[in-house]
Protein backbone atom coordinates (compact mmCIF):
# COMPACT_ATOMS: atom_id res chain seq x y z
CA UNK A 1 0.00 0.00 0.00
CA UNK A 2 1.31 3.60 -0.54
CA UNK A 3 0.13 6.04 1.94
CA UNK A 4 0.64 9.69 2.14
CA UNK A 5 -0.69 12.84 4.36
CA UNK A 6 -2.48 15.65 1.89
CA UNK A 7 -3.94 18.76 2.12
CA UNK A 8 -7.57 19.40 2.55
CA UNK A 9 -9.80 22.92 2.46
CA UNK A 10 -11.24 20.61 5.69
CA UNK A 11 -7.04 19.79 6.78
CA UNK A 12 -4.56 17.50 6.82
CA UNK A 13 -5.62 14.16 6.27
CA UNK A 14 -3.96 10.53 6.13
CA UNK A 15 -4.41 8.93 2.94
CA UNK A 16 -4.10 5.34 0.76
CA UNK A 17 -3.85 4.86 -2.81
CA UNK A 18 -6.53 3.71 -4.50
CA UNK A 19 -5.90 4.27 -8.58
CA UNK A 20 -5.99 7.64 -9.15
CA UNK A 21 -7.52 8.68 -6.40
CA UNK A 22 -6.10 9.15 -2.46
CA UNK A 23 -9.18 7.57 -0.59
CA UNK A 24 -9.14 9.07 3.29
CA UNK A 25 -8.23 6.32 6.14
CA UNK A 26 -9.61 6.75 9.72
CA UNK A 27 -6.32 5.65 11.89
CA UNK A 28 -3.31 5.26 9.45
CA UNK A 29 -1.27 3.53 12.21
CA UNK A 30 -4.25 0.36 12.60
CA UNK A 31 -4.13 -2.82 11.12
CA UNK A 32 -6.56 -3.30 9.11
CA UNK A 33 -6.81 0.31 7.93
CA UNK A 34 -10.11 1.55 7.59
CA UNK A 35 -10.91 3.35 4.43
CA UNK A 36 -13.78 6.48 4.65
CA UNK A 37 -16.04 7.96 1.72
CA UNK A 38 -13.82 10.58 1.37
CA UNK A 39 -11.60 10.78 -1.92
CA UNK A 40 -9.42 13.28 -3.47
CA UNK A 41 -8.14 12.62 -6.79
CA UNK A 42 -4.63 12.27 -6.62
CA UNK A 43 -3.95 14.79 -9.75
CA UNK A 44 -3.30 18.71 -7.89
CA UNK A 45 -3.13 16.89 -4.46
CA UNK A 46 -0.88 18.58 -2.37
CA UNK A 47 1.52 16.24 -0.63
CA UNK A 48 2.54 17.06 3.02
CA UNK A 49 5.08 14.99 5.29
CA UNK A 50 3.26 11.93 5.46
CA UNK A 51 3.61 11.32 9.34
CA UNK A 52 4.20 14.49 12.14
CA UNK A 53 7.14 12.03 14.10
CA UNK A 54 7.29 13.46 17.89
CA UNK A 55 10.99 11.65 17.73
CA UNK A 56 13.42 11.70 14.67
CA UNK A 57 16.26 9.88 15.12
CA UNK A 58 18.83 9.50 12.76
CA UNK A 59 21.83 6.96 12.80
CA UNK A 60 25.46 8.12 13.06
CA UNK A 61 28.61 6.44 11.33
CA UNK A 62 26.62 3.74 9.38
CA UNK A 63 28.01 4.37 5.86
CA UNK A 64 29.66 1.30 4.97
CA UNK A 65 30.91 -1.96 6.38
CA UNK A 66 33.71 -0.23 8.36
CA UNK A 67 31.19 1.24 10.47
CA UNK A 68 30.11 -1.66 11.71
CA UNK A 69 33.64 -2.06 14.25
CA UNK A 70 32.01 0.51 15.96
CA UNK A 71 28.56 0.15 18.10
CA UNK A 72 25.50 1.49 16.55
CA UNK A 73 25.04 5.33 17.70
CA UNK A 74 22.17 7.62 17.01
CA UNK A 75 21.15 11.68 17.18
CA UNK A 76 17.76 13.18 17.51
CA UNK A 77 16.82 15.61 15.69
CA UNK A 78 14.15 17.93 16.42
CA UNK A 79 10.43 17.39 15.40
CA UNK A 80 10.52 21.05 14.24
CA UNK A 81 12.72 20.69 11.36
CA UNK A 82 10.70 18.16 9.88
CA UNK A 83 9.20 19.22 6.32
CA UNK A 84 7.10 17.62 3.24
CA UNK A 85 7.67 17.22 -0.34
CA UNK A 86 8.29 21.09 -2.14
CA UNK A 87 9.13 22.74 1.04
CA UNK A 88 12.33 24.61 0.91
CA UNK A 89 15.40 23.39 3.25
CA UNK A 90 16.82 27.06 4.76
CA UNK A 91 20.53 27.37 4.55
CA UNK A 92 22.26 29.65 7.17
CA UNK A 93 25.41 31.23 5.58
CA UNK A 94 26.66 31.81 8.91
CA UNK A 95 26.98 27.96 9.80
CA UNK A 96 28.84 26.73 6.75
CA UNK A 97 29.00 23.81 4.20
CA UNK A 98 25.45 22.14 4.04
CA UNK A 99 25.01 18.44 2.62
CA UNK A 100 21.96 16.69 1.50
CA UNK A 101 21.86 13.17 2.86
CA UNK A 102 19.48 10.44 0.93
CA UNK A 103 18.84 8.06 2.95
CA UNK A 104 15.69 4.91 3.64
CA UNK A 105 13.52 5.97 6.51
CA UNK A 106 11.55 4.00 8.57
CA UNK A 107 8.07 4.96 9.85
CA UNK A 108 7.26 3.53 13.05
CA UNK A 109 3.40 2.03 13.42
CA UNK A 110 3.32 1.43 17.10
CA UNK A 111 4.59 2.04 20.89
CA UNK A 112 7.56 -0.13 20.68
CA UNK A 113 10.38 -0.85 23.31
CA UNK A 114 12.77 -4.14 23.58
CA UNK A 115 11.79 -5.24 19.98
CA UNK A 116 13.26 -7.97 19.35
CA UNK A 117 14.16 -8.95 15.52
CA UNK A 118 10.97 -10.78 15.56
CA UNK A 119 8.82 -7.87 16.35
CA UNK A 120 10.44 -5.55 13.51
CA UNK A 121 7.71 -6.12 10.73
CA UNK A 122 4.83 -5.45 13.03
CA UNK A 123 6.59 -2.35 14.90
CA UNK A 124 6.87 -0.92 11.02
CA UNK A 125 4.52 0.98 9.28
CA UNK A 126 6.08 1.62 6.07
CA UNK A 127 9.03 3.04 4.58
CA UNK A 128 9.61 6.85 3.06
CA UNK A 129 12.21 8.85 1.42
CA UNK A 130 14.18 11.28 4.00
CA UNK A 131 16.85 13.97 3.47
CA UNK A 132 19.05 14.21 6.26
CA UNK A 133 20.20 17.78 5.68
CA UNK A 134 23.46 18.23 8.00
CA UNK A 135 25.34 21.85 8.35
CA UNK A 136 28.49 19.52 8.35
CA UNK A 137 31.35 22.54 9.46
CA UNK A 138 29.56 22.21 12.85
CA UNK A 139 29.91 18.52 13.64
CA UNK A 140 33.22 19.27 14.32
CA UNK A 141 32.28 21.92 16.81
CA UNK A 142 29.86 19.90 18.60
CA UNK A 143 29.66 15.93 18.62
CA UNK A 144 26.34 16.12 20.22
CA UNK A 145 25.33 17.47 16.25
CA UNK A 146 22.52 19.25 18.04
CA UNK A 147 24.33 21.97 15.70
CA UNK A 148 24.77 20.58 12.49
CA UNK A 149 21.01 18.78 12.31
CA UNK A 150 18.60 21.23 13.15
CA UNK A 151 18.28 24.04 10.74
CA UNK A 152 14.78 24.98 9.20
CA UNK A 153 13.48 22.46 7.53
CA UNK A 154 16.47 19.34 7.94
CA UNK A 155 14.71 17.13 7.60
CA UNK A 156 12.33 16.41 4.26
CA UNK A 157 10.09 13.04 4.11
CA UNK A 158 7.98 11.69 1.42
CA UNK A 159 7.01 12.00 -0.75
CA UNK A 160 4.57 9.01 0.39
CA UNK A 161 4.96 6.00 2.44
CA UNK A 162 5.12 2.37 1.03
CA UNK A 163 4.16 -0.72 3.41
CA UNK A 164 5.13 -3.53 1.26
CA UNK A 165 9.41 -2.68 0.99
CA UNK A 166 11.61 -5.22 1.43
CA UNK A 167 14.42 -2.84 3.19
CA UNK A 168 17.64 -4.68 2.21
CA UNK A 169 18.60 -3.50 -1.27
CA UNK A 170 16.96 -0.25 -1.39
CA UNK A 171 18.79 1.84 -4.26
CA UNK A 172 19.42 5.81 -3.41
CA UNK A 173 20.30 8.31 -6.08
CA UNK A 174 20.38 11.79 -5.38
CA UNK A 175 20.57 14.49 -7.89
CA UNK A 176 21.10 18.24 -7.14
CA UNK A 177 20.18 20.38 -9.85
CA UNK A 178 19.15 17.92 -11.79
CA UNK A 179 22.58 16.14 -12.18
CA UNK A 180 23.14 12.52 -10.88
CA UNK A 181 25.67 13.28 -7.93
CA UNK A 182 25.64 9.99 -5.47
CA UNK A 183 24.09 6.47 -6.18
CA UNK A 184 24.19 3.75 -3.14
CA UNK A 185 22.02 1.26 -1.75
CA UNK A 186 20.69 0.79 1.80
CA UNK A 187 22.19 -2.41 1.12
CA UNK A 188 25.80 -0.76 2.26
CA UNK A 189 24.26 0.30 5.65
CA UNK A 190 26.70 -0.80 8.60
CA UNK A 191 23.74 -1.98 10.68
CA UNK A 192 20.49 -2.62 8.88
CA UNK A 193 17.31 -1.32 9.65
CA UNK A 194 16.33 -4.39 11.88
CA UNK A 195 19.64 -4.36 13.72
CA UNK A 196 18.82 -0.29 13.88
CA UNK A 197 15.63 -0.76 15.43
CA UNK A 198 15.94 -3.75 17.85
CA UNK A 199 19.10 -1.45 19.05
CA UNK A 200 16.88 1.97 19.29
CA UNK A 201 14.14 0.53 21.39
CA UNK A 202 16.45 -1.22 23.81
CA UNK A 203 17.41 1.92 25.19
CA UNK A 204 13.83 4.26 24.28
CA UNK A 205 10.45 4.25 23.74
CA UNK A 206 9.26 4.71 19.92
CA UNK A 207 5.65 5.47 18.69
CA UNK A 208 3.44 5.94 16.16
CA UNK A 209 4.53 8.29 13.62
CA UNK A 210 8.54 8.62 14.52
CA UNK A 211 10.73 8.09 12.41
CA UNK A 212 14.45 6.80 11.83
CA UNK A 213 16.79 8.12 8.67
CA UNK A 214 18.49 4.79 9.05
CA UNK A 215 22.02 6.54 7.46
CA UNK A 216 23.71 7.60 4.59
CA UNK A 217 25.92 4.96 2.90
CA UNK A 218 27.60 7.49 0.58
CA UNK A 219 24.71 9.42 -0.58
CA UNK A 220 25.81 13.30 1.04
CA UNK A 221 25.75 16.02 -1.22
CA UNK A 222 27.07 19.55 -1.08
CA UNK A 223 24.35 22.12 -1.83
CA UNK A 224 23.68 25.39 -2.08
CA UNK A 225 21.18 28.08 -1.86
CA UNK A 226 19.47 27.83 -5.19
CA UNK A 227 19.56 24.24 -5.80
CA UNK A 228 17.56 21.98 -5.71
CA UNK A 229 17.75 18.47 -3.84
CA UNK A 230 16.01 15.37 -5.50
CA UNK A 231 16.56 12.02 -3.52
CA UNK A 232 14.87 8.88 -5.41
CA UNK A 233 14.24 5.27 -3.78
CA UNK A 234 13.93 2.58 -5.64
CA UNK A 235 9.80 1.12 -4.57
CA UNK A 236 9.35 4.32 -3.28
CA UNK A 237 9.86 7.28 -5.37
CA UNK A 238 11.10 11.01 -5.72
CA UNK A 239 11.51 13.69 -2.83
CA UNK A 240 12.33 16.94 -4.03
CA UNK A 241 13.03 20.24 -2.22
CA UNK A 242 13.97 23.52 -3.19
CA UNK A 243 17.24 24.71 -1.42
CA UNK A 244 17.18 28.46 -0.01
CA UNK B 1 0.88 33.81 37.76
CA UNK B 2 0.87 30.53 38.15
CA UNK B 3 -0.01 28.45 35.63
CA UNK B 4 -0.51 24.56 35.13
CA UNK B 5 -1.74 22.00 33.07
CA UNK B 6 -4.58 19.56 34.63
CA UNK B 7 -7.01 15.99 34.20
CA UNK B 8 -10.47 16.82 33.70
CA UNK B 9 -13.34 14.59 32.82
CA UNK B 10 -13.06 16.23 29.25
CA UNK B 11 -9.81 15.99 29.17
CA UNK B 12 -6.75 17.66 29.61
CA UNK B 13 -6.49 21.96 30.50
CA UNK B 14 -4.16 24.46 30.63
CA UNK B 15 -5.19 26.70 33.91
CA UNK B 16 -4.44 29.37 35.40
CA UNK B 17 -4.22 29.60 39.55
CA UNK B 18 -7.17 32.22 40.94
CA UNK B 19 -7.56 31.77 44.77
CA UNK B 20 -8.32 27.63 45.76
CA UNK B 21 -9.26 27.31 42.10
CA UNK B 22 -7.86 26.31 39.17
CA UNK B 23 -9.51 28.64 36.10
CA UNK B 24 -9.07 27.37 32.42
CA UNK B 25 -7.67 29.23 29.71
CA UNK B 26 -8.08 29.67 26.10
CA UNK B 27 -4.18 29.90 24.99
CA UNK B 28 -2.07 29.30 27.78
CA UNK B 29 0.78 30.92 25.02
CA UNK B 30 -1.17 34.33 24.49
CA UNK B 31 -0.57 37.47 26.10
CA UNK B 32 -2.80 38.76 27.40
CA UNK B 33 -4.13 35.42 28.63
CA UNK B 34 -7.68 34.67 28.42
CA UNK B 35 -9.43 33.01 30.93
CA UNK B 36 -13.05 30.97 30.44
CA UNK B 37 -15.59 30.41 32.89
CA UNK B 38 -14.58 26.52 33.42
CA UNK B 39 -13.30 26.25 37.03
CA UNK B 40 -11.63 23.42 39.19
CA UNK B 41 -11.23 23.63 43.00
CA UNK B 42 -7.04 23.20 43.27
CA UNK B 43 -7.41 20.93 46.04
CA UNK B 44 -8.00 16.91 44.73
CA UNK B 45 -6.99 18.23 40.76
CA UNK B 46 -4.40 15.86 39.16
CA UNK B 47 -1.25 17.83 37.90
CA UNK B 48 -0.05 16.83 34.49
CA UNK B 49 3.18 18.01 32.91
CA UNK B 50 2.50 21.33 32.78
CA UNK B 51 3.05 21.65 28.68
CA UNK B 52 3.51 19.00 25.86
CA UNK B 53 6.63 20.26 24.20
CA UNK B 54 8.05 19.08 20.88
CA UNK B 55 11.33 20.10 21.21
CA UNK B 56 13.34 19.12 24.83
CA UNK B 57 16.39 20.21 25.13
CA UNK B 58 19.12 19.86 28.09
CA UNK B 59 22.68 21.73 28.70
CA UNK B 60 25.35 19.67 28.21
CA UNK B 61 29.09 20.48 30.61
CA UNK B 62 26.97 23.59 32.52
CA UNK B 63 27.64 22.78 35.83
CA UNK B 64 29.91 25.48 36.95
CA UNK B 65 32.45 28.19 36.17
CA UNK B 66 35.11 25.81 35.13
CA UNK B 67 32.41 24.89 32.59
CA UNK B 68 32.64 28.18 30.76
CA UNK B 69 35.86 27.58 29.02
CA UNK B 70 34.16 25.58 27.15
CA UNK B 71 31.64 26.97 24.20
CA UNK B 72 27.73 25.98 25.34
CA UNK B 73 26.53 22.69 24.38
CA UNK B 74 23.01 21.02 24.24
CA UNK B 75 21.86 17.77 23.62
CA UNK B 76 17.94 16.41 22.61
CA UNK B 77 15.57 14.29 24.71
CA UNK B 78 13.21 12.76 23.41
CA UNK B 79 9.51 14.22 23.62
CA UNK B 80 8.46 10.86 24.74
CA UNK B 81 10.08 11.06 28.17
CA UNK B 82 8.37 13.76 29.49
CA UNK B 83 6.04 13.17 32.17
CA UNK B 84 4.13 14.73 34.98
CA UNK B 85 4.15 15.15 38.87
CA UNK B 86 4.07 11.86 40.60
CA UNK B 87 4.43 9.52 37.26
CA UNK B 88 7.10 7.49 37.67
CA UNK B 89 10.68 7.20 36.60
CA UNK B 90 11.28 3.67 34.91
CA UNK B 91 14.68 2.05 35.66
CA UNK B 92 16.58 -0.28 33.50
CA UNK B 93 18.61 -2.41 35.84
CA UNK B 94 20.76 -3.59 32.55
CA UNK B 95 22.01 0.49 32.12
CA UNK B 96 23.61 0.85 35.23
CA UNK B 97 23.54 3.65 37.49
CA UNK B 98 21.20 6.49 37.07
CA UNK B 99 21.33 9.75 38.54
CA UNK B 100 18.25 13.01 39.08
CA UNK B 101 19.08 15.89 38.10
CA UNK B 102 17.75 19.20 39.54
CA UNK B 103 17.50 22.18 37.05
CA UNK B 104 15.70 25.33 36.56
CA UNK B 105 13.93 24.45 33.41
CA UNK B 106 12.67 27.52 30.81
CA UNK B 107 9.55 26.91 29.22
CA UNK B 108 9.35 29.13 25.60
CA UNK B 109 5.92 30.49 24.83
CA UNK B 110 6.44 31.21 20.99
CA UNK B 111 8.08 30.96 17.91
CA UNK B 112 12.07 31.66 17.71
CA UNK B 113 14.90 32.02 16.66
CA UNK B 114 18.08 33.90 16.56
CA UNK B 115 17.13 35.98 19.57
CA UNK B 116 19.13 38.44 20.90
CA UNK B 117 18.96 38.91 25.03
CA UNK B 118 16.31 41.55 24.26
CA UNK B 119 13.67 39.09 22.93
CA UNK B 120 14.21 36.84 25.75
CA UNK B 121 11.76 37.91 28.29
CA UNK B 122 8.85 38.08 25.59
CA UNK B 123 10.05 34.15 24.48
CA UNK B 124 9.61 32.83 27.45
CA UNK B 125 6.42 31.44 29.19
CA UNK B 126 7.73 30.64 32.30
CA UNK B 127 9.87 28.46 34.66
CA UNK B 128 9.09 25.28 36.09
CA UNK B 129 11.19 22.36 38.02
CA UNK B 130 12.77 19.74 35.38
CA UNK B 131 14.69 16.42 36.58
CA UNK B 132 16.79 15.64 33.74
CA UNK B 133 17.39 11.84 34.88
CA UNK B 134 20.42 10.20 33.08
CA UNK B 135 21.85 6.72 33.23
CA UNK B 136 25.21 8.14 33.85
CA UNK B 137 26.94 4.80 32.41
CA UNK B 138 25.75 5.44 29.15
CA UNK B 139 27.40 8.36 28.71
CA UNK B 140 31.37 7.39 27.86
CA UNK B 141 29.62 4.70 25.67
CA UNK B 142 27.34 7.45 24.14
CA UNK B 143 28.67 11.08 23.48
CA UNK B 144 25.65 11.66 21.98
CA UNK B 145 24.12 10.83 24.93
CA UNK B 146 20.93 9.34 23.26
CA UNK B 147 21.44 5.99 24.96
CA UNK B 148 22.07 7.95 28.82
CA UNK B 149 19.11 10.63 28.50
CA UNK B 150 15.94 8.68 27.31
CA UNK B 151 14.56 6.17 29.48
CA UNK B 152 10.84 6.10 30.34
CA UNK B 153 10.08 8.53 32.00
CA UNK B 154 13.31 10.97 32.20
CA UNK B 155 11.70 14.14 32.09
CA UNK B 156 9.66 14.85 34.61
CA UNK B 157 8.26 18.24 34.88
CA UNK B 158 6.32 20.58 36.79
CA UNK B 159 4.30 20.68 39.21
CA UNK B 160 3.52 24.06 37.30
CA UNK B 161 4.85 27.08 35.96
CA UNK B 162 5.88 30.28 37.44
CA UNK B 163 5.88 33.72 34.93
CA UNK B 164 6.98 36.12 36.92
CA UNK B 165 10.25 34.34 38.56
CA UNK B 166 13.52 35.56 38.60
CA UNK B 167 15.87 33.18 36.70
CA UNK B 168 19.34 34.56 37.88
CA UNK B 169 19.36 32.95 41.75
CA UNK B 170 16.49 30.08 42.10
CA UNK B 171 17.69 27.61 45.06
CA UNK B 172 17.75 24.26 43.58
CA UNK B 173 16.87 21.83 46.67
CA UNK B 174 17.41 17.57 45.41
CA UNK B 175 16.08 15.16 48.77
CA UNK B 176 15.84 11.37 47.81
CA UNK B 177 13.39 9.73 50.04
CA UNK B 178 12.95 12.75 52.28
CA UNK B 179 16.88 13.09 52.96
CA UNK B 180 18.62 16.47 51.68
CA UNK B 181 21.40 14.88 48.87
CA UNK B 182 22.17 18.12 47.17
CA UNK B 183 21.90 22.06 47.27
CA UNK B 184 22.59 24.47 45.01
CA UNK B 185 21.28 27.56 42.65
CA UNK B 186 21.30 28.76 39.55
CA UNK B 187 23.24 31.21 40.23
CA UNK B 188 26.09 28.31 39.43
CA UNK B 189 25.18 28.10 35.91
CA UNK B 190 28.69 28.43 33.84
CA UNK B 191 26.20 29.49 30.97
CA UNK B 192 22.94 31.79 31.84
CA UNK B 193 19.38 31.19 30.83
CA UNK B 194 19.51 34.52 28.43
CA UNK B 195 23.29 33.07 27.19
CA UNK B 196 21.59 29.59 26.46
CA UNK B 197 18.21 31.14 24.52
CA UNK B 198 20.18 33.18 22.23
CA UNK B 199 22.56 30.42 21.93
CA UNK B 200 19.91 27.66 20.99
CA UNK B 201 18.04 29.95 19.01
CA UNK B 202 20.49 30.72 16.52
CA UNK B 203 21.02 26.84 15.31
CA UNK B 204 17.29 25.68 15.75
CA UNK B 205 13.47 27.24 15.94
CA UNK B 206 11.72 26.63 18.85
CA UNK B 207 8.04 26.93 19.46
CA UNK B 208 5.29 27.07 22.39
CA UNK B 209 5.72 24.93 24.90
CA UNK B 210 9.35 23.37 24.02
CA UNK B 211 11.33 23.32 27.20
CA UNK B 212 15.36 23.97 28.49
CA UNK B 213 16.82 21.85 31.15
CA UNK B 214 19.11 24.74 32.02
CA UNK B 215 21.71 22.48 33.45
CA UNK B 216 22.78 21.11 36.41
CA UNK B 217 25.13 23.07 39.44
CA UNK B 218 25.96 20.02 41.73
CA UNK B 219 22.28 19.05 41.92
CA UNK B 220 22.39 15.51 40.54
CA UNK B 221 22.15 12.02 43.13
CA UNK B 222 21.96 8.62 42.80
CA UNK B 223 18.33 6.41 42.91
CA UNK B 224 17.63 3.58 42.99
CA UNK B 225 14.35 1.78 42.27
CA UNK B 226 11.51 2.19 45.52
CA UNK B 227 13.14 5.48 46.14
CA UNK B 228 11.26 9.03 45.68
CA UNK B 229 12.73 12.11 44.44
CA UNK B 230 11.52 15.54 45.21
CA UNK B 231 13.17 18.19 43.71
CA UNK B 232 12.58 21.98 45.16
CA UNK B 233 13.11 24.98 43.97
CA UNK B 234 12.81 28.42 45.50
CA UNK B 235 9.42 30.35 43.92
CA UNK B 236 8.30 27.29 42.11
CA UNK B 237 7.45 24.27 44.23
CA UNK B 238 8.66 20.58 44.41
CA UNK B 239 8.35 18.17 42.14
CA UNK B 240 7.96 14.41 43.22
CA UNK B 241 8.65 11.07 41.25
CA UNK B 242 8.60 7.81 42.22
CA UNK B 243 11.52 5.98 40.76
CA UNK B 244 10.36 1.91 39.72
Amino acid sequence: MRLARIATPAGPRHVVADGADWVVVEDVFARPLVRTDERHPQAGARLLAPVEPRVVLGMAHNSGPADRQLPPQAFMKSARTVVGPGDPVRIDPRRGEVKVEGELTLVVRRECRNLTPEDVPDAVLGWTVGNDVTAVDQTPLDEKMTQAKNGDGFTPIGPWIETDLDPRDVAIDVDVDGVRVASSSSAGLAWDVVEQLVYLTSHLTLGPGDVILTGSPGTAATVRAGDRSDITLSGIGTLSNPIV
